[in-house]
C-alpha cells in the first residue's frame, strides 16, 4: 500500500505530465502545420479554405504570435462550451451529443455524491477511531483513516454507511431515470425532425427462401406485394461483391506501388526503378517495377471485368438478402416490426440501417450459420477474458532468455551481452503484454464483426460490451485481486457465492490508492494526452512527408476517424463503476473521479467539435447499455459493499442491504420496460405522423425515384452506366432516376459512378507524366498535380 | 437405502392398488348413476340424452350385467385409444392432444434410451465389479450392482458412460426438435384452418392515456382512425364490472339460501324456517329466514340496480383498457406486433385472447402497478420456495403438545388422555403438511392471478412455471439432500460453484430405490387413481344427494373442470428430470419411468376424452415452456453426471463433459429463434391468406355485426336492450348487429340478455310455490320444477 506521501508523489507527477500534455497541445494547435491534425472537421466542411491561403512561406508552417500562445493554452476550454447541445447535433451527430451527456452524466451523479460523502461519511470515518487507537503498533495507510477500515468491528457507526448507501442508489437510479427520459426524448425529437432519410422506409429482410424456378428477385417481389399490397415500393437485391471488393482492394494495393516507382522515377528520370518481384521483394528475378505494376494492375483489370460480369449475370452473385422498400414511413415500420413468414426462420425483417452505417461484408453471410457463429465468438471471448494470459506467458517464456538461448542457441553470444540481455529481461515481457492490450480492442472489434451483425454501429456496441467485460474482470478485479483472471476464475469457482463479495469486499479499502493512482494516470494524464493526439499526429506527418501527393492524399492522411464507442464506453463505464465502489468505502476516491469527467468533457468536447468525424448516426441506440452497465456497476457496489459489511459484525445494519440490490434490478427492469422500445422500434404515430405531413407539403413526390439506388454496394458505383441498369433496383424507373438519384447517393457516399476499369494507364517520357486514357469518356487524365487527377486518384482509393 | 426385497414389495403393493383403483373404474363406472362422473363429456354434447331415457327403476342407477363388468376392466383402453389426433383435437381442442403428445414424447425419448442403457451400461456396470469385491464387507444394495456405483474409482469403463450421455443428449434433443417442429406445425395448421374467429381481428390495448376533455372511447377512436385508418373498425370499452360482479355473487349466495329454506319449507308446510341471523347464524335475534332473506336480496337488487347505472353513467367507470377489432387479420397482426406510441409505456397492444380466456378481473389492474405486483410475487415465489418449511414447522410446533398445553393450560386433561394424544402426536404434524401441499397449486394459481395476466392460459403457465421451481427444489434436490429447502439454500450458498453438483451427483446413485418408489406411488398408483375420480365422485353424490334441484343444478354439479396445466404440467416434467438424471447413472429407473408414461397416457387420453372439459384453446402455446424445461432437465443430469464422475477420478473422460451443456444450451437458443416466433406472433402471410380467401368466398360478411359485442364482459349479457346500447361498442350499428350479435354471443357464453333484476319474487302459501314476476317479459315464473326454473335458476348461476 502506497502511503499518503506516495499518493502525492504520484498526484505531482501526473498533473506534471498532465499539464505537459495541454502545452504541447497549446503550442501545437497554433502552428498551421498541424491544423488537420487538430482541426480536421474544418477541412471537412470546408470552413478553412478561404483563410487558409493569405499565410505565406514559413508563415504556412510555423506561427510566431507568441500572444496566440498564451491564449491557446486557455482558450481551447471556452471554446469546447462555447457550442450548445443543439450546435454540436448539427455539427457532429446525435450520437456524439448524447455521448458526451455521459460525461455530465458521471458529474450529475457524483457531485452530490462527492459533497455528501466528504461532509457525512469522513468526519465519521475519521471519528471512528479504530486505527487511531492502534497507532503505535500497525504501520497503517493515511487514507485508511477516512475510510471504512477506521470504524472498529460491531460498531453502531455502520448505519451511517448504510442509510448513505441507500441515498447513493436512490440518486443515482433518480439521475438514471431523469436522463434516461432526456437521451429518449432527444432520440424521438431527433427522428421527428429529421428530413426524409432512405431507412425511414427501406427494411433489410435476411433468409430469403430459394424457390424453385424463381429468381430471388421475383420471390421477393411477389411476397411483398401479396403481403404489403398496400405500402411495398420497390427493393434492391444485394450482391455478393466480397470478391469484387477484394481484387478491387489488391489492385489498389499495386495500383499505390506503381505510384510510389513512378513518382521514383519522375524525380530521377536517369534511373528507372528495379527490384526483385519475389517474397517481400527478396527473391526473384530483377525487373523494371513499373512495367512489372503495370501488367500485373492489367490481369487485376481482365480478373476484376470478369468478375463484374459474373456478377451481374450469375444468379448465384445474388444473395438472400434485400433491401425492401416502402412507399411510407408507416409501411416500412409495420414490416419491420412484424413476422413475416409462417417459418418464422425464413423473410426476417428489421430496421434497414442508414447506407454508410451498413457493414456489406457480413450481408453475405449465410443465416444458418449465425448461430453457430455467436456460440464460437462468446467461447472465444470468455475464453480471452479469463485466459488471456496464457498465451501472453507462453510468448512472454519464449522471450524469456533461456528460453530463448535453448530454441536458437546460435543466438548466445549476443544475448550473453550485458546491455541485450538487460534490455530483453527488462523490457520483452512488458511488451507482449503491452502490445496485446494495445491490440485487444481492434481484435475485439474483428470478432465483433464475424459474428455477422449487418451495422457497424452495432458491431461498436458488441464490441464495447466484450471490451467491458475484460475491463471487468481484468482491471477492476483483477486489480483487487492479485493474480490473473484465469487463477480468479479457478479460485471463484471453489469459493461459496456467499463468499465471493466478502472476499472482495474485504480487500476493497486496501486497493483504494491503487486506484487513486490508476484514475490519475488513466484519467488525467491520460485524457490530457488525449487532446494532444500525439499518434495521429506523427502519422499525419509521417504520411506528409513519404506519400501524401494530391489534395485527396492529404484529405487521407489527415483522416481523424470517429470517437471509437468501442473502446472509450467500457474505459468510461468503468469511472462509474470505481466511484460508486468507492462511494461508502472509500470516499476520497470521488474527488479523482470529478475531476476526470470534467476534464474527459472538456477535451471530448473539443475533439468531438474540431477532430473526430461522426461515421454513422444511430440516434443514441448505445444508450441502454450505457445505462445497463451503471445499474451493473451499482449493483456490484452494493454486493461488495455487503460482503464487506458482513466481515464487520455489523450484524443489525447488514441484512437491510440486501433489499438494496433487490431494488435495483427491479428499477433497471422497470426502465428496460419503460425506454428501451423507444431505441427498438419507431412508433406507428411517429411514423403516421410524419407521412401525413410529408403527404401535405410534397404531394408529387416521386418516392421511388428518392430510394432507387440509396442501398446499392458502393462497390458498383464504379460501373458504368449500362451495367448499373442491370443492377439497379426498378428498371422500368431508371430513366427517370438517374439525375435525382446522384443527388440523393450524394449523401450516402462521395462516389460517382464512373468507369475506370477500361482505361489503359500509359507513361510518357518526354514530360515525366503518366497519363491514364478513358475509353468510355474518351478522356485522358494526366497523373499530376491537377484537378482530374484528384478524381484518378479517388477511384483507386474505393 | 431399500434393498432389492423392500423395492419388490414397495411395487407388489403399488401394482396391487394401481390394479385395485382400475378395478374400482372399471365397477363404478359402468354404474349408471355415476355416468356423470365418468362421463361428463357426453352430457355435455348431449350424446347420451336420447338413452338414457330407456332403462328404468333401480337399472337407471346400478348395473346388473355381469358381463359388462368383464369388458369393463379392458375396454377403456382400446377405446382411449380409438380416437385418432384429429378427432381429439376436434372433440377436446389443440391444447389437449398436444398435452398428450408430452406423454409420446416421453416414450420416444425413453424407450431407445431404456433399450441401450439395459443393453450397454447395466452389463458394464455390473461387470464393474468395485461392489462385487467387497461383498464381504459393506451391507450394500442390490440396485447398486446395476448403477455406476460398482464401477471402481478411476476406471476406463467410465468412457461408455461419457459416450451413452453424448448419444442419450443427441437422442434427445433430437426428438426434441422434431417434436417442436410438429407442434409448430400442428399449431400453425390449426390456426390456417381454424374458422372465422373473433379473437383473430382483435387486440387487446392497455394502458390508454387519459386525454382532458376526451372520454377514454373517444381517445381510442382518435388513435386507432388515425394511426390505422384503413383498417380500423372499432373498439369495445372494458367497464370495471368487479364491483358489480361481486354483488351479484353476493345475491347469489343469498338466493342459494333462501332457495334451502324454501326447499325445507314446501317439504314441511307446518314449520317456517327460522333462525338467528348473525355471525354464523349463532348470535342475534331469531327471525323468519325466508322473510329475511328476500328482503336482503331485494335490498341488495336496489344496489346491484344502482352500481348498474353508475358503471353505464360514470365515466370512470370505463377502465383505459379496450378491445380494438379491425376489418381484417392483417390489421390486427399489425397493430398486434408493432409499437403504437412515441410514449413506450402506453397504447400497449397484444393479442386479445379468445373471449372465454379473459380473465376479466385483471384488466382493471392500473398498469403501473404491474411490476410492482410482479417483483413481490416472486419474491414470494422464493421465500415459499425455500422457505416453505418455516410455516409447517411452527403450525406443528403449535399442534405440539407442549406448546397446546402451554398456550391452553384448561386442555391438559384432555390432552393426557392417551388415544388423544397419540392421534395428535401421530396425525397433526403430517397432517399440516398435507394440507399445504394439497393447497399449493391453488395458491399458486392465486399468485399468478395477481400478477396482472390478462388471460387465463398464461396465468395457468405462470402457476406451472412457479410448481415446477417448488418441485425441482422441494421433491428433486429435498430427496437428494436432506433437510428442508431453507437448510439447503444456506448449504450451496456456502459450497463453492463447483462443489454443488459434485455434493449432489455423490448423492444421486443412492436414491436411486427412492426415486423408483417415489414413481411407483406417484406415477403407477397415483395415475391409477387419477381414473377412479375419487374426489369428483364424492362431491358429485353428496352434492346429488343435498343440493342438485333441478336439471341445470345437476350439470352444475358435475363440472369436470380442465385437465389443470399448472399442476400436472410440472409433475410431468419431473418424471423427464428423473429419467434423464438416472439414465447413465442408474438406468434400472427408466423402464419405471416407462410404465408411468403408458399408463399416463392412456388415462389421460380417456380422461381428455370422457372426462375433462376444455375452458380455453391456447393452441399449444405452453410448448415452449415444456421444450424448455425438458433442456432443463437435460442440462441438470449433464452437471450432475459430471459431478459424480469428478469425484470419480475419471480424469481422461470427465473434461469432455463440460462441452455438453454448452451445446445444449446452444441447441436451446437455435430452437427459441427457430420456433418460438410460431407461438408468439400471427405471421402476416397467414393473416393476409386467410383474409383474401374470406373475402372471395364471402364478400358481404357484416365483420362489425360479427365483433360487435365479442368483448363484452359476461356479467353485462344480464342488463337489458336498452342499457345495452349503452356499453355495446357501435351506436350506430346495433340495430342491424341485434339479430346476428346472439348468433356470434352465444358461442363466447351461454348467457342471454335478459333482465332479472327487476322482477319481483313472491310466494304463494296455497300451491306451496314461489312465483318470479318479471315486469319486462310480463312473464310468470314458477319456481318449481318445470321448464322456466331452469332458466330461473340458471340466471341467479352467473
Amino acid at each position: 500500500m502506497a502511503s499518503l506521501e506516495d499518493l502525492a508523489v504520484s498526484a505531482f507527477i501526473n498533473i506534471l505530465s498532465a499539464i505537459g500534455f495541454l502545452l504541447a497541445f497549446a503550442v501545437l494547435r497554433v502552428q498551421p502545420i498541424n491544423a488537420r491534425v487538430y482541426y480536421p472537421k474544418l477541412f471537412i466542411s470546408g470552413l478553412t479554405s478561404s483563410t487558409r491561403g493569405s499565410s505565406k512561406g514559413v508563415l504556412r508552417f510555423v506561427n510566431f504570435n507568441l500572444w496566440s500562445y498564451v491564449v491557446s493554452f486557455f482558450s481551447w476550454m471556452p471554446e469546447a462550451l462555447k457550442k450548445s447541445q443543439t450546435e454540436i447535433i448539427e455539427h457532429a451527430g446525435l450520437d456524439s451529443a448524447i455521448y458526451l451527456r455521459i460525461y455530465v452524466l458521471g458529474l450529475k451523479i457524483f457531485v452530490p455524491l462527492t459533497v455528501s460523502a466528504l461532509l457525512v461519511i469522513i468526519p465519521v470515518n475519521v471519528s471512528g477511531g479504530t486505527l487511531l487507537s492502534l497507532k503505535k503498533d500497525v504501520f497503517f495507510n493515511d487514507i485508511d483513516k477516512l475510510s471504512i477500515s477506521n470504524i472498529s468491528d460491531g460498531s453502531e457507526r455502520f448505519w451511517v454507511h448504510l442509510v448513505m448507501a441507500y441515498l447513493f442508489t436512490i440518486w443515482t437510479c433518480y439521475i438514471l431515470y431523469m436522463e434516461y427520459c432526456n437521451v429518449a426524448f432527444m432520440r424521438l425529437h431527433f427522428l421527428a425532425t429529421q428530413h426524409r432519410r432512405v431507412e425511414q422506409f427501406a427494411v433489410v429482410v435476411r433468409n430469403i427462401p430459394s424457390i424453385s424456378g424463381h429468381s430471388i428477385t421475383e420471390s421477393v417481389d411477389h411476397f411483398f406485394q401479396k403481403n404489403h399490397p398496400e405500402h411495398y415500393l420497390s427493393h434492391q437485391a444485394v450482391y455478393n461483391a466480397n470478391g469484387f471488393a477484394k481484387l478491387v482492394r489488391q489492385k489498389e494495393r499495386l495500383q499505390n506501388w506503381l505510384d510510389y516507382y513512378q513518382l521514383k522515377f519522375e524525380r530521377n528520370p536517369a534511373k528507372k526503378p528495379t527490384g526483385k518481384t519475389g517474397f517481400l521483394g527478396l527473391c526473384g528475378q530483377t525487373t523494371d517495377l513499373i512495367d512489372y505494376y503495370s501488367q500485373r494492375i492489367g490481369i487485376l483489370n481482365k480478373r476484376i471485368d470478369s468478375e463484374r460480369q459474373r456478377i451481374i449475370k450469375d444468379p448465384k452473385a445474388i444473395l438472400p438478402v434485400a433491401f425492401v422498400t416502402f412507399n411510407s414511413r408507416w409501411g416500412a415500420a409495420v414490416c419491420a416490426q412484424t413476422q413475416q413468414s409462417k417459418n418464422p426462420t425464413q423473410w426476417l425483417t428489421e430496421w434497414a440501417p442508414e447506407p454508410r452505417d451498413i457493414y456489406w461484408k457480413n450481408l453475405a453471410i449465410p443465416f444458418v450459420s449465425l448461430s453457430i457463429r455467436r456460440l464460437l465468438i462468446s467461447i472465444t471471448v470468455f475464453a480471452l477474458v479469463f485466459f488471456y494470459m496464457i498465451p501472453i506467458t507462453f510468448v512472454q517464456s519464449l522471450a524469456n532468455l533461456e528460453g530463448l538461448e535453448k530454441v536458437a542457441s546460435f543466438l548466445r553470444p549476443v544475448i550473453e551481452l550485458k546491455f541485450i540481455k538487460s534490455f530483453l529481461q527488462g523490457f520483452l515481457p512488458g511488451l507482449a503484454l503491452k502490445i496485446f492490450l494495445y491490440i485487444l480492442p481492434t481484435v475485439l472489434l474483428i470478432m465483433s464483426k464475424m459474428e455477422g451483425y449487418l451495422s457497424l454501429s452495432a458491431i461498436e456496441r458488441r464490441a464495447a460490451a466484450k471490451y467491458y467485460y475484460f475491463m471487468l474482470v481484468n482491471v477492476f478485479l483483477g486489480s483487487i485481486i492479485a493474480g490473473t483472471a484465469f487463477e480468479q476464475l479457478y479460485y471463484f469457482l471453489h469459493l461459496s457465492p456467499t463468499e465471493i463479495p466478502r472476499t472482495i469486499g474485504v480487500s476493497i479499502p486496501m486497493k483504494a490508492t491503487f486506484f487513486i493512482t490508476y484514475i490519475m494516470v488513466d484519467g488525467w494524464a491520460g485524457i490530457a494526452g488525449e487532446i494532444l493526439l500525439l499518434k495521429p499526429l506523427v502519422i499525419y506527418h509521417l504520411k506528409n512527408m513519404f506519400l501524401v501527393k494530391t489534395d485527396r492524399d492529404r484529405e487521407k492522411a489527415m483522416d481523424p476517424g470517429s470517437i471509437g464507442l468501442a473502446e472509450n464506453l467500457p474505459n468510461l463505464q468503468l469511472y462509474f463503476l470505481l466511484g460508486l465502489v468507492y462511494a461508502v468505502v472509500t470516499p476520497i476516491l470521488l474527488p479523482f473521479v470529478l475531476v476526470f469527467f470534467i476534464l474527459a468533457f472538456l477535451v471530448y468536447r473539443h475533439q468531438i467539435i474540431n477532430v473526430y468525424n461522426q461515421e454513422y448516426e444511430s440516434a443514441g441506440a448505445f444508450w441502454p447499455h450505457v445505462h445497463s452497465r451503471i445499474i451493473a456497476s451499482l449493483l456490484i457496489s452494493q454486493l461488495l459493499l455487503l460482503g464487506l459489511l458482513s466481515t464487520r459484525k455489523a450484524a443489525h445494519s447488514t441484512p437491510l442491504l440486501i433489499i438494496l440490490p433487490l431494488l435495483t434490478i427491479w428499477f433497471h427492469k422497470y426502465c428496460k420496460r419503460r425506454f428501451e422500445p423507444a431505441f427498438r422500434n419507431y412508433p406507428l404515430e411517429e411514423a403516421m405522423e410524419k407521412d401525413t405531413l410529408e403527404k401535405a407539403s410534397e404531394p408529387n413526390l416521386n418516392l421511388n425515384a428518392y430510394l432507387a439506388d440509396a442501398y446499392l454496394h458502393p462497390i458498383f458505383r464504379t460501373f458504368d452506366q449500362v451495367e448499373m441498369e442491370d443492377i439497379r433496383i426498378d428498371k422500368s424507373q431508371t430513366d427517370k432516376v438517374s439525375p435525382q438519384r446522384n443527388e440523393s447517393s450524394s449523401t450516402c457516399s462521395p462516389y460517382n459512378e464512373y468507369d475506370h476499369d477500361s482505361s489503359i494507364y500509359q507513361y510518357d517520357h518526354d514530360d515525366s507524366s503518366f497519363y491514364q486514357y478513358d475509353h468510355n469518356s474518351s478522356h485522358l487524365y494526366q497523373y499530376n498535380d491537377h484537378d482530374s487527377s484528384t478524381h484518378y486518384v479517388y477511384h483507386h482509393g474505393i
